[in-house]
Order: C-alpha cells, then structure tokens, then sequence
C-alpha cells in the first residue's frame, strides 16, 4: 500500500487489491454502533429475539457489515477522494456474528477524468470475506478521486455499466416460524404497505463532531476529510465532512419508527450523498415505498424503499422537496437533503406474526 | 406502538404495556458506561473482585440496568415528555450479568392534568426482566406528558399514593466472607459512617453533547429533548436537556470518593431531577448520610444517602444551599441543584474488611 | 486512600502503594480504543492475524495495557498533579488478553521540591500484573505534584538516576513462522529501516473534548485537569488538558502509515508531553530511526524509533523544528511539539515476510 493512499493514476481498471487490515468484529463494535446510531433492530440487540427468528444468537447489524468491510478499501481507494459518488448491486448475502473476522478484495472496474481534470471517478468491486473465505457482503460504488497530477492529463475514460438493481438470488434470512412483534413495537406487516406510500419518522438526531469521528475510526475508515479540521481549513467547506456511511447509518436508525418490523437489509438498488453533512446539523428522514416484492416465501417479503434524509429542515412540519430546479431549469437535490437511497428490506408477513 | 409516541390522552390508568425491543447487554455496554460516566466500582469492573464477593464474575453496574430498563420505556410513555418528575420504590432484585437480554413492562397507575391543561402527570410502574422471566428491577415514576391535543381538558384527576420508601425485602447482595479494601482503596465501613454526616466528593466533571447523546442512545433512550437540536431551538431552553439519568450516573460516579466501598445500590426511596442540565455544564456531588440501617446480616449494612448533584459551582469550596427562600418566601431548589436522590447503598462490615 | 488524593507531601520515597481498583479488560474497552484512536493494528484487531502470528487471537494493545496500569496508579500520585514529566524503562514483559484482570503496584522512588517551591516532582515505579499475578507492565516516571502546604518547605531533595534506556531482556513475541503481509499493508520489513531516516506519518487527526475525556474516563484516570472545566476556568491555560498518554495514542496510530509492520511495541526509552494539548487542536506525527537493533532472532528485529507528535501544523507540509533557541539562545521544544517519545519497536524480519 502506497505511503500516502493512491491517486486517480494508480487506479486503472483491472486491479485486484486484498485491502489490508482483517478486522474482528466484537461485542464493543455494536454498543458502539448503537451508542453512535441510536439504532433499536431488536434483531440486532437482542439474542432472545434473533434466535426466535433462527439465528444463532444477535447477528451484526447490516450496516455495521458494511461499515466495516468498507473500512478496508478506503486506505487503497479512497484515501484521497473528496467524496462517494454512488453505489449499485450491494448485497447481504450471510450473516456475521460477534467474532467473526472480516476482510475484503476489491476490484477497480473502470475510470474516467472529469471534464475539469484535476480529478477523476474510479468504479470499483469490493468483497467482504469472513474467516472462512465465505462472501458476506459485496458492492459496486464510484468514487471520485483527486489526480496526483492535476495538469496532466490520464486520457482515461472507461466507465462500466452498473446494474440498475441489485440481485436477489442470494437471499440469507432464516425462516421465520413466529414473529413476536411485541418485541419491535411495530404493528404493520409485509402486507401492510403499498408502494406510493410516505411514511415519516418524527425523530430528529444532531450529529456531533466526536460522534462522526468516533464512527468513522470505528470502521478504521481514514479518509482525510473526516478527521484533519487543520487540512479542511483550506478546503471549500472549512469544515470536517462527515462520512456517508454514518448519514446511511442514522437515517436507516431513524426509519425504524414506521418500519418497526423490516429487519434487515438485503440489497441496495443504488444510492448517493447528495449534499454534505456537517457537525451541528440535524439529520431527518423518511421513506417511500417503491415497490412491494413477493420473494416466494410464505414467512417474509420483501419492500423496495427509497430512504431520504434532509438535514436542519424537519419534514414532518415544513414540505422538503427532494428535488428543485435551478435557474438553468435543470433539477438538482435540494441543498437539505443528503441521501437518497433505494434499498431492499426484509419484513414478516401476516401469517408468521404474534400480535 | 403508536407512531410518534403516545401523549397524555394516551396514558389512562390500568393499561399493562409490553415494551417493544429487548436488550442484551454486553461488554460493549459496561465499557461504554465507564467511558461515559467516569465509574470505578471495581464490583463492575473488575471479575477477580467480583468473584471475592460471591459473584459469578462482575455483575452490570445497577445504574447501567436502571437505564436500559428505563430505555424500553420511554417510546411508549415519555416519548413526548417535557421531563420526568420523580421516582419512588425502585428495587435492584437481582444481579445481571453481560449476556444477560432484558426486557420490560410498564403499567399505568394513575393520571393528572395539570392546572395549565397543556400537560399532564401520569404514574407507572415499570419492571425489567431478564431472559428467564426473573424480576431484576421495578420502580415508579411520574412523569410530566404533552397533551396531543392542549386544548381540550381530559379531566383526568387521579393520581396514586405513592411509597414513601422502598422496599428492602428482596436484597439480592451475596454472602461476603472477605472485603479486600485495596480494591475500591476506601477505608471506612458500615460503622464508621454516621447519621447527619457530610461525605464531600471532591472531583468535578464537564458534560459534553456527544458524550450525554451517546450515553441515552446506548440506552435505546429517544426522548426527544436529548437529542434533537433542531426541535429544541424553538423550546423554552433552546438547548438539548441532558438524560437525568446520565446526570444520577455521573453524580453517582463522583460519590465514589468518599463512598469507595458503597458496593450496590438497593434501592431509591425517591429522587427528583430539580432543574435541567446541559453540555458544557460541570457537574459536582455531594452525598449526606441519612441514617444507618443494620438490615441483620454480619456481612453488611445499608446507609440511606442522599446525593444532591449541582452543577457550575464547587460544593467543596462555595456554599450551596439546596434550597433557596423565593420572593414568596416559599423553597424552591437553588438553580445550581440538579438532583436530590435519596437511595439505599449496600457496604461492607468491619467484621469481613481486610485492610 | 486520601480523599481528595495525595500531595506532594505525603509522597516520600519508600512506600509501596497497592494501587486500587483491578479492572477487566473487554472487547468493549478494544473497541472504544480503536474509535478513539483509530489504531489500526491488525495484530490488536483480528483474532485470525494475531493466530497467524503465534498469539491464542488479538491480544489487547500495548498502549490500552499501558492506559489501564497508568490509571490504576493516578489517584495515589498524581491526582493532584499539572503534568506528567518523564517516563523511564518501560517494558511490555507479556501479552495481556481481553478478560485478563490488571491491578498495579507503586513505589515511591524519589523526591524533589521545586526551586519555587509550591510544588515538588516525585519518581515512581509502577507494576502492572494480571490475575495470575504475573507481571505485564513496568515503567518509572516522574511527575510534578502539588503541595497541600505551598508556604512550608519540605528540603525534599532525593532524585534517583533514571536508566537511559529500557532493558529487552524480558521480550513477550512469539516465534513468527509467516508473516502476511497483506494484512499490514505494509511492505517494508526490519531490514529495510536504516538508522537516521525520517518518515512521515501523512495523516492528521483533530481531537475534541468528548473524545479525550472519554478515553481518559475508560482507563478511570481520574487526574483532575482532564475534567473539570469549571476548576481549569481559573488556571493558567482555562481549558481542560488532553491527557499526555491520549496524545501518545493517537501520534502512534497516525504512525501506522509508514511504519504497517511494527507490530508490538517492547519497551520505551523516555519520553516527554512537551507542549499540553486541548481540545480542537489537530495533532500530526513523524517518526526517525534513531537504530535498528539486532535482537538476535531470525524471525523479528527491533528499531529504536524517535515518534515526535506536533499540533496544528502539518510538518509534511511545513518545517517544524523539534527545538528552538530562545532568547537565552537554550534550546526549548517548540510550541507546535507536543510529544517526543523514544521508544522501540518490534517488526518481523523479510524471512518471514509473505508478500
């Protein structure tokens, strides 16, 4: 690994890096994720509960799997990048237990110089591994990442397709026999919801400082802006960015209020930091259903749903529109809001649940 | 659960509620406790003590099962709470030990709209269990609710008795043949403490926004004042209010000197949180001996204590009276008062000490 | 133990302190020391690398051991203390795992009052042993100390000699067979370090208030500078000082860029807080090869490593001079040098390396 991470030069497709720094994932890593997220899975916190499902005991919550796996391929990937671009075909494909040891292989896909030049997007696989070599997680994203020599020109422009949605072949959830749904609070059920429909989360959570970076070097995710204020001085923002990562993370916590009984990820179709977040911002949110899907199974289903997060506007009492069109009539995300993402939930349906 | 939590009209009595999301915890937790609230009981934090008392190994920190007991109930009955008010007859029954999964079930005994009829008062009682069904805590409280609708009176005027103390007839503290003093390096006893007693507590600890928001989350805690800056702006304070939990924690911590080997608490007769706290506040304790109690073991005796917290100005260096003569010649709590707790303390006789 | 702790006075030499409160080390204390740090030490964070390298899995980090035996021993000596001096012969003598219980022992050295005389320094030797009481940790160090009567001389004025250098006799580190490189990312081994070079460390970290307190709480330092905003308003600098040892923390994970393969740390030399640090600052670190040192193993070698940690200017970017003469024309630190530690390191030799 190169002192100082990569640059867009060194990242021509066809590579295959193993990222460096296997990571266990303990008991410490979910108080934390817990502590930092504000996040009530009771699939996640409770062994009671997980194993009334089929689990060994409390599975890693999905996002923690992401997080760290994640964590591996910035110091080869994104080290220099100043900011996530998007991300296709992510998929949870087996679930991790405290102990397991994570490590992950990421594949650069392609590359293109932007018009400006001083910059360019790297696509890239990455691969989550535990400690018997079993894929746990695997995702596309495309990054933009800062030339090592701006003025001089790479030529590359070789940008793969991505896939427009995730698969689902490989679908890990347990079958569930019953599903106590006192233990999440929640009264809907994969039958309950219909695509078009809005649901809001009426909480808000103001992130500090301390709590992004405690996150982010949880995930050993040593991107620069996220930490070096002294650096970011200089910088457009002057500010710490913080990690998207955790945006997901707060906002898929703050879900939980209406989307008490989706336990778990199973996919991303795709998704994008629309907007920067800052410490002292506060982070809202709520869900559209796109889509419900029948996945063939008589215990769960499954729901498209887009996740949006807004920052310092509460949508709940003023009317956030996702997107506004600029003085050129082009739509651009509205300043307030910084995520978007369509993801794939797991939820019961009827027949498993205990009222 | 009802979406954006239930509000006063909510809260009649006799209701029998199943808390939504058990809890294991985990060394995570205990490790975050001690980060958070600067605790050194070495019972909790030391297995070799523990075990030398007639532990498995180090039980949870009694203040850590309060708050995650505490946690489970908070959607459902203060979600939309200005504050809680008191506390009366809360009992540790049993030790809990990491691994260990809680939940909990609150019942409604009593309601108050107050004379201002925006609010009102409701009475619980909340008991935690772990994953045997075994009572490990109960307590009451009361607690002030928003009214979902301010405008139109609920009449509701019935409010219960409530005990004046708590019970101690289920102490849960195992047989100690040995009290190795070097642990805790206190050096007084159950004899050498003395009704009417000052016990000074000489440290001082500042309170930080991320460090109160990550301990209430830890404690899957989502009262909206904690945590919603944005919300808060527009509040009476117009800052987020601090847990008062988190405030009994690091109060309870700051009794450590001078209380080193106060090993449990048994109980709180009662406890209020007497004015609001917030980040950058420092916060200072001092404890007065109540009474000594021989409960009839050889091994230990109880003091009832009364810790009051201030925050802002050093008890051990300025005066601070706790109560303070208003215009209308009526006491009220002094500004810099934050809580006044009266709990019963376990520790150790002469007889088992070894100096 | 004194409360309130002790002062200068009471601190003469030939006391033996057993120091109180044994603590458990958890999964959840290596967690929070990862994200509080951002270490990235893969033989501290993966059990399967730390196999592959003789270890039963991820043995605790060297400096996590150091933080929780220098804990044990602030409320003796240097509760009452505005710094900490100087370390001596420090030496990590065997692996420390999660569930191992430390406590420490102090002797009181030596003593000396201060030229002004309202304060005196005082050298100690401090033990860190696990529940099998075999020692883990030792290390001398010296330390200012108030005195409770600053008017009354005490003609204290007994310095002992401090070794310059740490014994190796006692070295904990398995037999390497294969060394994975990978999992470092590093590809420079014992061999490749030549004695004068300089390496820079390319990252920077910002540090806030919750951050260092929080740590410093997780060791249960209690030192009261690091706390209590309201007592440091009135102090020289009026702000609350970021522990010395949190500072050697994060400048020895920045160190990991450049230094992948120094995988234990065995012994330090000296090393001095030459500058206190705050909250906000953001800290940079660079390391020299003062030796490498040949240990007579086939498998690992030893460097004799100078860390100099700075604040708030990036001397990748910037010429920071470790000292600079003052108008007196001595030599001081510079302002911006916050940390210089001379210390040696443990890497594996390339026979064993795996690329």
């Amino acid at each position: 690994m190169k002192l100082g991470g990569n640059f867009f030069e060194d990242l021509g497709p066809g590579q295959v890096l193993r990222n460096p720094v296997p990571r266990t994932i303990t008991d410490g890593d979910t108080a934390l994720y817990i502590a930092l997220t504000s996040d009530r899975n009771p699939k996640n916190c409770s062994d009671e509960f997980a194993r009334s499902l089929g689990f060994d005991r409390a599975p890693v919550h999905d996002m923690l799997v992401f997080h760290i796996v994640f964590g591996r391929a910035v110091g080869e990937i994104s080290l220099n990048s100043p900011g996530n671009l998007g991300y296709a075909d992510l998929r949870f494909v087996r679930p991790v237990y405290t102990g397991d040891t994570l490590r992950a292989t990421t594949k650069t896909l392609g590359w293109r110089e932007t018009s400006k030049g001083d910059t360019g997007v790297v696509w890239v696989e990455t691969t989550g591994y535990n400690q018997r070599d079993e894929e746990v997680l695997r995702f596309n994203r495309w990054v933009m990442v800062n030339k090592r020599e701006p003025q001089t020109p790479t030529n590359a422009d070789d940008a793969p397709e991505m896939p427009a949605r995730a698969s689902l072949d490989q679908l890990a959830f347990p079958t569930i026999t019953k599903f106590e749904a006192w233990a999440t609070g929640g009264q809907r059920f994969w039958e309950d919801y219909s695509a078009g429909e809005r649901i809001p989360h009426p909480q808000g959570i103001t992130i500090e400082e301390a709590e992004h970076q405690m996150a982010t070097r949880l995930y050993q995710n040593t991107a620069r802006v996220h930490f070096n204020q002294h650096q970011q001085n200089a910088s457009r923002h002057g500010r710490r960015i913080i990690y998207g990562g955790h945006i997901i993370s707060v906002a898929h916590a703050l879900s939980f209020d209406g989307l008490e009984n989706v336990v778990a990820i199973a996919a991303w179709n795709g998704g994008s930091h629309t907007n920067p977040t800052f410490a002292g911002d506060t982070l809202f949110a709520w869900t559209e259903v796109i889509e419900t899907i029948d996945i063939g199974r008589p215990d769960i289903g499954a729901l498209r749903l887009r996740l949006v997060a807004c920052k310092n506007v509460d949508p709940n009492t003023e009317d956030v529109p996702v997107k506004v069109a600029g003085e050129d009539d082009r739509e651009r995300y509205n300043a307030n809001v910084v995520l978007d993402l369509d993801y794939i939930g797991l939820i019961p349906r009827r027949a498993v649940a205990v009222l």
